[in-house]
């Protein structure tokens, strides 16, 4: 037989946009003794996680819990649940994300139309506004934070617009639940999606949503009971709905939202040791203070950037939109990005990121998101991405990255 | 704000039919550090995991891996990559998991046919194959152990009849994997769904499945690249096929194996942490041997069969087709079977099963799994279980129970 290895993942400085480095507290949590799904102490496990994604979500939804997958399936839980065939979806694409927002639409059977907008940008909310006039869509779906492209979509005045024309407004807030402000209610947003692998700093593996009442009657009106089930008497739940019925099984929220309220009603078995973690990373989110967190953000970030510009390479993309908790740097020409990536891992342990699609081999990626985005990483990378640099044959201003990040720490520093 | 205590699972001992307890390695391992998904140490972490699969499915299939969900992911992805919509799909039912069969197929547009069987009955083979003759349909799913009425199907006899008509024969082997013998290939089975969180005593979360190059050529004939991707000048992928689009992209084992395969074609971010435990509970299982590990499942249920027997309750259901992992008994006229379930949890910490639809209220299931499936746990089980029904009333032969299961436990050591 094959002899497996033990165990034993080598130390890693992880700086990308995703997955990052997760809390050891979490970490500690997963390790935990399961429970059993219906065990009352852990259905109250269930109910404090409702309560905090309602914070973190800055929402006073009923519905705030996570979706048994990795973060995509929750985007594809709210889609297919609030999408039926033949529908008009209004999809703003500003890079590779929003390309699996319309990817996941189209598999729903919508009515897809796209405004596309060059990668580095994002879109002026009067750009999307006038499209929302021009098509009257059902649902119109978008990225709040793009992190192919390091870019930050403001949100505020389109889901104001949304709300007024009766569009159902959807947000991928993926990659800045945590890290960046995301005003669920605030800015009229009916359905987001959040990630757990990036500024939460929890192993990927769960998709937190929120929806509100607008949202949940889409659903409703979709919605079955298992046949399996049907029979239990003490169901409060009763029978079929006239909509199209939601396509998929495992990620119909009518089904979940069941199973997250007091009913209990079956339907998959909960992950409980990535509970376990979701709980604890919200713990300690909420336990720092999202203003403070959100701070912390964007202190590294401002460090990051002095570092690099310092250093003497370009940051990419247009400066007024950036996302904090990401940071793009151009390639050089002559320098091959994947050897700077490979020696960076291989010889100081330090992971970074490429882009994807047109961006391939243009840009390096480094993010600065939850338990990663420290002083102690940003000063462990500059250091490292200078001598990397160098040693791919760069001429590059020696020693200043580091000086310039101390500089911003120093005086910021209370 | 709310105060949120520090997570402290009380101690159980779990005895239903999943989630059972996670072994202590396992749990060590969801606690070590996260890697990046492309990270070449993690890479080879997942090829280690799609061997093992390979060994614990019995299988020379090239792809044997987890997708990214609890176990009805995995069925999902199954049947939503290889049915079409207007595909005949034939569903032999005998419990509540053969609906859930038939209601995913449903969903992905499937014409359905079932045949059902009384609950607490399997199907001969014959009847089955019949039916196979009579309606020729694209794929027949079927469960092989049935949870809610603890039977097993046998399926060698199906899986040539499958083969010999052209039939796709897809087969839900999440309650037995591990704990009861899956063969693969032996069975002529084109695609199986395994389950994490019974006999392999790993927390749920991942849904391993495997399958071969039948079902392959189906769903690489339904083919689509993420538009977000086309544009990577290294994938050794191409374009678009001309069959019916998969209507999910989250569950798209044609998405999936191109991320498991050496292109690594970016998709979802790989649950870190559950990779890790699965890795590490499969290491174990084969440890163990298979062949062991089976035997100790038939000698648990063995003792534990004896000792309800001689308490004086009767085992629910057809002894023929029982279930090795999962023992099922009439709650007797007058009891109130949840009042005892409360009792064993709230006083002993044990947990047991309750059943679905037209058995809830008249069966409660006991399961004998993976790191659960233990003489101590069996013999706690029966000393609590008799006290239990004691002080619900009950006429016992009281002491006879743990009498019973000690001779088979001495009777049956080497």
């Amino acid at each position: 037989m094959t002899y497996y290895a033990e165990l034993s993942p080598p130390p890693r400085t992880i700086m990308t946009p995703g997955p990052v480095e997760a809390d050891p507290r979490v970490l500690r949590a997963l390790s935990y003794p399961i429970l059993g799904q219906f065990d009352p102490a852990f259905t109250e496990l269930m109910n404090d996680t409702m309560g905090m994604l309602r914070a973190l979500f800055r929402t006073s939804n009923q519905w705030a819990y996570p979706v048994d997958g990795t973060s995509r399936s929750g985007i594809e839980a709210v889609l297919t649940s609030l999408v039926s065939p033949g529908d008009r979806v209004l999809i703003p694409i500003y890079g590779r994300f929003g390309y699996l927002l319309q990817e996941i639409a189209e598999r729903c059977g919508a009515d897809v139309a796209v405004l596309e907008k060059a990668w580095g940008t994002v879109f002026d909310p009067e750009e999307v506004i006038a499209a929302i006039r021009a098509s009257r869509p059902k649902l119109l779906a978008m990225v709040h934070g793009e992190t192919s492209t390091g870019r930050l979509q403001p949100l505020a005045d389109i889901g104001s617009a949304c709300r007024e024309y009766g569009v159902l407004f959807v947000v991928d807030a993926v990659a800045t639940i945590g890290g960046v402000p995301v005003e669920t209610d605030a800015w009229h947003i009916d359905a987001v999606i959040g990630g757990t692998q990036k500024c939460l700093s929890v192993p990927s593996g769960m998709a937190p949503v929120t929806y509100n009442e607008r949202a949940e009657r889409v659903l409703l009106a979709r919605k079955k009971i298992e046949r399996g089930l049907q029979g239990s008497v003490d169901s409060p739940l009763t029978g079929m709905h006239d909509g199209p019925a939601i396509r998929s099984n495992y990620l119909d929220l009518s089904q979940l939202q069941d199973y997250w309220s007091p009913a209990r009603l079956n339907h998959h078995t909960e992950m409980t040791s990535m509970l376990y973690g979701l709980r604890e990373g919200l713990r300690i989110a909420l336990a720092e203070g999202l203003e403070a967190r959100f701070g912390r953000h964007r202190l590294n970030e401002k460090a990051l950037s002095a570092g690099l510009s310092a250093m003497g390479v370009t940051l990419y993309g247009d400066p007024a939109c950036k996302l904090p908790v990401v940071t793009c740097v151009d390639i050089p020409d002559g320098i091959d990005g994947e050897s700077v990536r490979s020696m960076l891992l291989r010889r100081f342990g330090i992971e970074i990121a490429g882009s994807f699609g047109p961006l391939k081999g243009k840009i390096w990626r480094i993010g600065t998101m939850g338990y990663s985005c420290s002083q102690k990483n940003v000063l462990h990378l500059l250091g490292a991405f200078e001598a990397v640099l160098t040693r791919h044959g760069m001429k590059l201003h020696t020693g200043a990255a580091l000086q310039a990040a101390l500089d911003v720490y120093e005086n910021t520093e209370v």
